[in-house]
């Protein structure tokens, strides 16, 4: 796994596996919600300038910085901001500061995505066992450094795959990632409330979001984007 | 604090600031080694060609990638290699797969580089506290990926530097270094034998140094590369 983007790629010593995207605050979570409300699907997109393009072509354009969302923007990066009908059977362009672009680096290296969040935990979870690959965990972090929240994240989906018997951790950081959860599954709360974003929120009036992010399993989205393609689906729909 | 050097360097916040640079197995337990030993001077290296030119030049030489000796170094990246009479008073050129190119790294970066390991602990915790600056702490990590070793030292320097009253921490990277600290500092053998490292060591033989990297307190050396130097000397013998 990777606690950064700039720590990814690293030199991969298995083949056949796919990349779980994690930036808990507050793109994957977002992500989640919006297919949960019956999105269609969403164009991850990386720069400002490309969001503009999507949004001159008529589609719907969520764009945050900083936290801030952009003046050309339909939504911010609130999960809150999907959960409205409007969004339903619509193509979203998706560009905030730090999840749309980990995306974007794993699509072009050519990389099956999977989007995850505390909300699909377990239905990401029994897909992934389910299709025998190997993962690789991308935590988007902050500005490309180290980040409490999608490490712990990072901790959660680790420790769910090795308890099913199926996988086994290749480096340090899933060491000190399960690490992490495991000391702050039995108070989620407590625990974030170390991290340095939680702050950035609070000072942002950001944080109505975090109940709703950290509540595990209430979600059966499974967003993915397949190697060729360019847009995330949500595969448990299609399933259906 | 930096978990791996492509971490670094960040947007700083603050001025006037030391880096620490952390290899525990072996650099800067080396070094510290080394020191401890007579050493006058080291003389970091990044690569393999310069290191032969050192030689060439007539200094020994310490030099090792993959945890293997070069075959026309005096010395490989062991302490043990240090602990003899041989070293005494002379000049050391030094290059290893990590932790000598962190070292430049911060030093082209043309900041005040010191060395921290877990036998100069305290020696170095208290001359930071006197020379009251702000402090980076660059893990070397492994081929640039994060390791456990050098985090749990970034740690318990960490938690030092907070308990004595003059510092806080900055970012989530210390916030988790020092939950392992404190989570492992009571079994520190049972704690590092999670790593990945470890394991690698056992494998290549090399895993008899382990007691003595992990034996905190027992040097008072000061390895330190002032701003403008290309040399690093040791500023406990200097003070005496």
């Amino acid at each position: 796994m990777a606690f950064s983007p700039v720590l990814y790629p690293y030199k991969l010593t298995r083949e056949n596996f796919i990349v779980v995207i994690v930036d808990i605050l507050r793109a994957t979570t977002s992500i989640t919600a919006a297919f949960d409300n019956g999105v269609k699907e969403i164009i991850p997109v990386g720069s400002v300038e490309e969001a503009r393009k999507w949004k001159e072509k008529g589609y719907l354009v969520a764009s945050e910085r900083d936290g801030k969302t952009l003046d050309f923007a339909d939504f911010g990066n609130s999960a809150f901001n999907f959960m409205t009908p409007e969004v339903k059977g619509k193509t979203i362009a998706y560009s905030t500061t730090n999840g749309t672009q980990a995306i974007e680096m794993a699509n072009k290296n050519g990389e099956e995505v999977a989007i995850g969040s505390f909300n699909n935990l377990k239905s990401l979870t029994d897909w992934i066992i389910d299709l025998n690959k190997n993962v690789v965990i991308l935590c988007s972090g902050y500005k490309n450094k180290f980040n409490l929240e999608d490490s712990f994240y990072a901790g959660a989906l680790a420790h769910h795959l090795i308890q099913s018997g199926n996988y086994t951790a290749e480096c340090d950081s899933v060491t000190v990632a399960i690490d992490m959860w495991l000391s702050g599954k039995d108070n989620i709360e407590m625990y974030i409330n170390k991290a340095a974003h939680r702050e950035r929120l609070r000072n942002r009036g950001q944080d109505d979001v975090l109940e709703y992010t950290f509540t595990i399993d209430n979600s059966s989205a499974l967003p993915v984007l397949r190697k060729s393609d360019k847009r995330l689906i949500n595969l448990s729909v299609n399933k259906e």
